[in-house]
């Protein structure tokens, strides 16, 4: 038998995970919970795929403003499209997540669902991170994708519960982790059916309809699935609450919070990170009952 | 081989279904299907459970209503609660859909969300329908649950979308359909996490969050499930936006209604139905491309 989880060093984040697993799964003993109880939801950004030094979903409203800005200057007016069209990732990069997610949004307003992912299909398929070069979707952790393929072989339904925009992580939630679009719960603008001769087009509006960040994550678990999580895993304090909720569950739980502390393979950072600080998930973990994992300690490889 | 859909008659709503099932599941042929793109949707009241002469959520709520006012006489002043309080059918009965909903909805504002599933799962276990005698949860359509097998037998993924409230549908999906919880997606109120010393709660509170309704049930299927379903299933004028969405992509579709014509085994209604209408989807089912389900002619068998 191959050892599970061979990109995870031995050591407590690795045990915990196993003695969680085997704990479930064990008919008959005292930590069993039935298959369809086995509820795990991933953030994605910082917990999947590269976040640092600024979200993927940024690059790509990057990409899309530039052109938009040229239709309607009066973009402009508004800082954080100035930021974004100046290419000023400076400014980007000290505002906070729905600060800068926000006019990321806005940008495709006025696209349909269908055209929105097409775009957004065709430049994730060429485009590529600053930093290491390599395409973003190429930016994913290794360790990671065998931790969703690891619970799924016990029986876990996984769900991505990413504060990006829903229809966004979709293009790539099914290629990049095997996680079918229905199975993505997201940021959303509101949205509305046009109906024409043969024709039925959902399209995206300016509004917010949610914002997927902190409570409103443990709320959106509850609105899609409707049953609480049994696992839950995240990288910054936008994820405390969805673990919180996981963790006040009956029966055994587990709640792991990755930190990045390997600026040699990825980057080092936490409450620095003005985007998405790690703060008060590093200072109240033990607190919570949640577990930290250590980029540079737990694991032995990072990128896939 | 045991002949397929039992309960159906031989006729053109049988052929249709084997039709499109055999179609987009014969690989290689022109209407092949992936198993991952085959979604059904399909409505909850009057197409999978009786809804007439009165919605099973009223019923709850009448229920509910009774003990509330005892604690809110304020209630009484709203004349929705006033038919409900003194079980004025006749006037629920002459109220749109989302005027009756919604103070149905209402009346558990400032439950926790586990406290409302306990409530109505107690209440489930052991009400009856008024009309037929039986449990309301006897009171579904043994042709349709036929029907959800074979989809599933044939790797379709079957959500249910309801006008009825989410949390209240969730209860019973998995027992009465075989449909989790996860794939159930309906009206619902806001809610807010709320966080306490190893406590953590949804609880609901009074605000509509999503009537999900006509045109609001395209929109909704778009932003929990991401894709197009291929089949949908309704029986009012509030399922046809979801069935001209379902229709208009490209490939083979199929959009159903049942209509409920069928006076001695269930009811015989349509337009007149105040509640939940059927007259555009009779009138312009053809030009739509919706084939229409006779419950008299096609059935051989009515409730499970």
């Amino acid at each position: 038998m191959t050892r599970p989880l061979p990109s995870w060093n031995d050591g407590p984040s690795r045990e915990a995970i196993i003695a969680f697993v085997d704990s479930v799964t064990h008919e008959g003993g005292e930590g069993y919970v039935r298959p369809d109880e086995r509820i795990a939801v991933f953030d994605n950004d910082g917990t999947l795929w590269a976040e640092y030094p600024l979200y993927v979903q940024i690059h790509f409203a990057l990409a899309q403003v530039e052109r938009l800005a040229g239709a309607d200057p009066a973009l402009l007016a508004r800082p954080a499209f100035r930021a974004m069209v100046e290419n000023d990732l400076k400014t980007l990069q000290s505002l906070p997540k729905r600060q800068v997610l926000e006019p990321a949004f806005a940008v495709h307003a006025g696209m349909t669902i269908d055209s929105f992912r097409a775009t957004a299909s065709e430049w994730l398929a060429q485009a590529r991170h600053p930093r290491y070069g390599r395409l973003f979707t190429r930016c994913i952790y290794q360790p990671q994708l065998e931790l969703l393929d690891y619970l799924r072989t016990n029986g876990f339904k996984v769900f991505i519960v990413t504060g990006g925009g829903v229809e966004f992580v979709r293009v790539v939630s099914q290629q990049l982790y095997g996680v079918p679009p229905e199975q993505v719960i997201g940021s959303s603008t509101r949205a509305r059916l046009e109906l024409g001769e043969g024709r039925a087009d959902i399209r995206k509006l300016a509004e917010l309809g949610s914002f997927d960040d902190r409570e409103e994550k443990a709320v959106n678990i509850a609105l899609h699935i409707g049953r609480r999580p049994i696992l839950c895993f995240g990288n910054s304090d936008g994820d405390v609450a969805m673990l919180r909720y996981t963790l006040a569950g009956p029966g055994p739980r587990l709640g792991l919070l990755l930190h990045h502390d390997d600026a040699q393979r990825e980057a080092a950072y936490d409450r620095q990170f003005l985007v998405s600080p790690l703060a008060e998930g590093l200072d109240r973990a033990s607190d919570y009952g949640i577990g930290l994992v250590s980029m540079k300690n737990d694991w032995n490889k990072v990128f896939a």
